[in-house]
Parts: structure tokens; sequence; C-alpha cells
């Protein structure tokens, strides 16, 4: 039931025409409490589309009724009148639900650089508004679905309260044309001021760890949304590890759900100096087209790793770097290591494990393979 | 006739058999003098290869008598051992010219991490050696090509001087398998202490400014000799013009003969705060794979130009920026310009003028779109 399985939500999916197949486009999650307490997560890109220029307004004070997605189109780069839009669908939903429209967050997602059909989009909130469930969760995870094969949810059931969730993006490895949203919404009672510590650190250990070639979208959207329904409030750390576990859980079905990937690939950095260069150093690997080629094609070709690892400001010394893929060794202080014929990669599953020999922190990053298929499906989306 | 158009050189390329193929993959660039005056510039990579250690050590001092390149291996991430692999390929070629091997540069490119076949190397050298002609710029050229289609080779010819020049890289969109490697000679007399700053200035704004992915090779170099034979002394600028003229026409070769590649793009960012700001805005889009796997399917998809700049720290502001894609400006201040439909994407050559209304510089970056048959040829490139 996805993120109507916490008490005190419902929502509602339908098909409003704004994509061409037909397929269900606007998606509706709303709050009824008794708390309204909200946080999120957005995009860094400087063009932020126009419903991450809305939400930001409403997210500020800490608290939502209700979230209105849509795919079949972004949004961004739209302009004064793109914002125009996303006020009125936010005004529509709000007039439906009663509710104030500075109380609705709203997320967009598929091509930039084109203005919404307002009629269609209109004609969906009020349709979807008037389907609203409990049983709705299922409905609103496919209505939010671009590229992707299949819906994205999740359930953390704890003691009394539970997190639901719902993710969309066929993996980071488009996140500017997949864009990344995600709903979660929690029957926890959980003050607005825990909500968004909890929020980011969470995304900061999963959905922003999956990383592929720093495509990053003008539209991504992370909203948390807190009911209170169960009345039972958990410790922070006991919130904290299931909101995490909530968002691990849907940003590995991204990774998976990945644009004509073949490849699930964990990078994992150890005996960095700091988490920081873990991380600058598994980004160059996810972001290196050459070894994400080599991956696809079943080639442990480690000597890709250290030139995207060389390309960075990571402390480490050249010939104290150890490379393992898949279990095997490949590469030992900067050099050759064991038999490259040994790296079995036939699996959709690949560990590439770097040694930095600099410190004692590590960081993963995930990401997939660039294949044949991601290049067909990115340059035939629009056209 | 390339590098031995200019007089006090000569040059061969043989077979060695360090490619499976049988081409040929070994050559070798002597000056004959009077003069030795040579400059190089490297990879800024990490890792840098055997043959890039060894030769800054070798043009250090602003010298050198000789060059020798090898196809079939790059001589990377082979430690110690591939570094006296290097050394002794200089000390054989130095004897074989009565040389010492300080003077000899040393240049691999091929894959990463595997030792080269010193047997077939040294044999081959020696065939080189005997071969030396003031005829055989156009063998060595040939020498030293990988996934290359076609020998690149340049002349430039002054009044009574004249800079010859060969490369090999099939496109900076994969630097690090297909290693840029470039030999340019003159038979202008041109001190050392002008030789550096001339080839620095002139790479910066030729090769360096072809970009695709950010894959920095572990072996790239480019080296400039000079003999002097000539016997005239151009002035600085005579000989900066000359030497850069060079440099862009070998690296217009490399980026029309990427590998893979469907169109050549020229992204230039016009009314930047500063030349950084248009070139780090410039490189974002030339390594954005969204926006060239759109370029692949001829669509002028302007949404991922904004998206790619809007993860940069360049001086903007997103209302204010404009996108012209082959003459049609289908991006004003931010939002929806003139109809994307009025884009002829159909030839091999696309522009890209990005105007962030900030400034009064400008740069233009090269790359080449992101294709099925690069990923092709990636993915299968070591096994």
């Amino acid at each position: 039931m996805t993120v109507t399985h916490p008490a005190g939500f419902r929502a509602a999916g339908v098909a409003a025409g704004l994509k061409s197949s037909g397929d269900p486009d606007v998606a509706l999650v709303v709050n009824d409490g008794p708390h309204d307490a909200a946080a999120a997560v957005f995009t860094t890109n400087r063009f932020p589309a126009a419903p991450v220029l809305w939400s930001r307004q409403v997210l500020a004070e800490g608290r939502a009724r209700a979230v209105v997605l849509n795919s079949g189109g972004a949004n961004a780069c739209t302009g004064p009148d793109g914002f125009a839009d996303t006020h009125a669908t936010a005004e529509h939903v709000a007039e439906q639900l009663g509710i104030g429209a500075i109380d609705v967050a709203v997320a967009s997602t598929g091509l930039i650089g084109i203005r919404l059909p307002m009629d269609r989009l209109t004609a969906g909130v009020t349709a979807a508004a008037a389907t609203l469930s409990t049983e709705g969760g299922a409905d609103a995870a496919r209505a939010i679905m671009t590229t992707d094969s299949v819906p994205k949810t999740t359930v953390q059931a704890r003691d009394g309260w539970s997190i639901g969730g719902m993710a969309k993006g066929a993996g980071m490895l488009a996140p500017s044309l997949a864009t990344m949203l995600v709903v979660l919404t929690t029957d926890a009672v959980v003050p607005a001021e825990l909500l968004g510590p909890a929020l980011r650190t969470a995304t900061a250990l999963s959905v922003e760890r999956v990383d592929s070639d720093g495509c990053l979208s003008t539209n991504d959207t992370v909203v948390v949304l807190s009911s209170g329904a169960s009345g039972v409030t958990p410790t922070p750390e006991e919130f904290a590890e299931a909101l995490q576990a909530a968002s691990l859980d849907l940003a590995m079905q991204l990774l998976a759900d990945a644009e004509g990937s073949t490849k699930d690939i964990a990078i994992t950095v150890r005996n960095a100096a700091t988490v920081a260069d873990a991380l600058t150093a598994g980004r160059a690997c996810a972001r290196n087209n050459l070894l994400k080629t080599a991956l696809f094609g079943n080639d442990p070709n480690w000597g890709r790793v250290l030139a995207a690892i060389g390309t960075t400001d990571a402390a480490f010394e050249a010939d104290r770097v150890d490379v393992t893929i898949n279990g095997v060794t490949v590469c030992r202080g900067g050099a050759i290591g064991d038999d490259r014929d040994g790296v079995d990669l036939t699996g959709r599953a690949v560990t590439i494990d770097v040694d930095l020999a600099a410190g004692s922190e590590q960081a993963t990053i995930w990401t997939n393979d660039l294949s044949i298929a991601y290049v067909h499906e990115n340059s035939a989306y629009s056209t």
C-alpha cells in the first residue's frame, strides 16, 4: 500500500492525458493528520523547475498537507508562465481538498522546456481528488512512472507505527531525464525540527549515493509527510533508522531499474583520508564512461578505475592503491595484481573495491553500466 | 611528410608485432640538429604511465634528440617493472643512434595494466632505427594509430621555416583508451625558453579544448622538437601563431575521427564573467551524457544544456541565459525560445551557443555525440 500504509494518508493516481500513451500521469497524496509536519530535499541544479521553486516555499515552514505529482512534463525552464501553472495546480488541489494552496507541494517530471496542458492537468487533479483512498498508494506509485519499467514502493513497519514510500526514476543513470521523485509518509509522531535533519541524513546515505554521470535533474524532489496518526513517538534514532531503510530500499529499486542497464555496480572506496575523498573517488568511477562501457562488455578493465581516480584530488599515493573487482585483487600498489581472467562479470551485480591506503574512512557509490540500450533510450526520448 | 617536413628530422614506422593485427606499431622521430631544444606537455592524471614519468625527466632540461613511440600497450600502471621497460627502450634507442638515453623521450599507447613484450619492442626499435629517413614521417604517423581510422598529420609552412606534426587519438571522446600522442617538429631556430611557453599556449587553446567525458588518459603526451636547421629565427609571435595553427589542425582531425561519433559539436559560451567560467560551462555540456545522446538522436534538447550548466558554479542568472543550436535561439532568458522544430541537426556539424549574460569573455569547447557505436567500440576493446 506504499504511501497509504501508514495511518492518516489517502492517495490516488489517474490518467489525465499528459502522456500520449494514456497511462496514469497524475498522483495525489493527502495527509489527513492530525499532524502536518513535513520536510523535503530538492535538486541543487541552478535551473530548478517551477514545481521545485513552489514547493521550497511550501516546505519552508516545515508543514504540508498534500503533494500533487505529474509525469508527462517537467515544467522546467518554462519561465514565469510555468511558475503560474504550478501555482494554479496547487490552488486547484487546495480547492478540491478545502485547504490552502500553501499547504500543497507540487512535483513534476518529463521533458524539460515545454508547458503543461493545464486543462488536462486540472481535470486530472479533480479526478484524483475524487478517488482519494486509503488504498490508493499503488495507483499513485504507478502514475508517477516515466521510463520506469516497474513502480517503486516501500513499507517499513515498526512497533505501532510505519513509514511508507514511493519513488520514480529509471535509475540515477539519467536523473535529468528520469527525474527522481520520492514521497515518504509516516504515522509516527515526529516534530518538524527532527523530520528535516532525519530526511537529509537518510537521502545523503541513500539516493544521493546512487550516481552515474552527474546529470543532475532540474526536478529532483524528496518529500516526507508525518500524520502522527499512530500516536506513537519513536526515539529520534528509531525514526532515523527506519527513514534511512525506506530511502535505501527505494534507491536500490531505482538502481535495479536504471535505463538500459545490465549491471548494478557498487563502488566502495576504503581507507580514504576522509568520507569526502571516498565519495569523490567513487563518483569519479561512477561517471567514467570508459569504465562503464568496459563493464557493459564484461571487461574487468581496472586501468580505467585508476585513470578515473587519477583525475581527482583525493589523498592517495599512486603506488599504494589496490583495486578488487568481484573479489579478485586485479591491481596491487597501483600496478598489476592477480590475473584479471579470474574475474567473473557475467552476473548483474558488480562490486569494485578501491583501497586508497590513505586513512580509515569509506563510502559506497552505486551506479550502472553504460549500455547500447541506454544510448538508444536517451537519444530517442523526446523525438 | 608530416614530422619530416621541416629540415633536420628523420623518422620511421615499423611493425614490431605489439599489435595482434600486424599493423605498424613502433615509430621513431630523430632530430639531427644542429639544435636540440624541446618541450612537452603531459597528462595531469595522478597515475602517469611509465613513459610519462621517464619523458618528464628527459624534457626537464628543455632538450631531446629523439622520440620513440609505440602503440599496442600503454605501459601504464605497471609499477617499477614497467618503468624499467621504458628505461630499457630509451637505452636501446640511444645505442642505435649513438646518443644518450636521457636524450630520448618515450611515449606509449594501448591497454593499461599490461607489460610490453620487450623482445618485440627492442627488435622493432632496431628495425626503425635502420630505416630512418627524411621521408619517413608518414610511416611514423601510421605506426602510432590505435583505433584511429586515418593518420593525422599537419604541415605549417612559413617563410623559410616550417612546423610538421603527427597525432594519434581517436578523439578526446575516449582519451583514456585512445590516448592523445602528438609530436611536433620545427626547423625554426627557437630557444628552449620560448618553446615551452609557446607549446603550453598552443595546447591550451587547441587539444585541451577538445573534451568529451573527462576521461583523462594516463599517457597523453605532446612533444615539440626544434632542429634549427632552417637557420631562420621567427619572431616569438610568428612561431606561436604557427605552433597554434598546427595544434588546432591536429585537434580538429582528432575530433573528426572520434570513436563512433556522428557529430562534431562546437560549444561556445559567450558573455561569461571569466574565460574559466566559459570553459567550465562548456565542459559541463561536453561531459553530459544526456545532451550527447540527444544530439546523436538529432534532438535539439536545449533543456539538457541548461541542466548541464546548472550544475556548475559559473556566474549567471538562470533567467538571463540564452541557448542557440545551429542558429535557432531555442531558449531565451532560461525559458522557451524559438520553435525547436526549426533546428536542423541532420549534418555532422553542430554549434551550440550559450549566452550567460554575465560578462564579456568567451571560449569554445569541442566534443562529439555519444553514440551506440561508441559504446560498442569501448565495451569490446580489450576483450
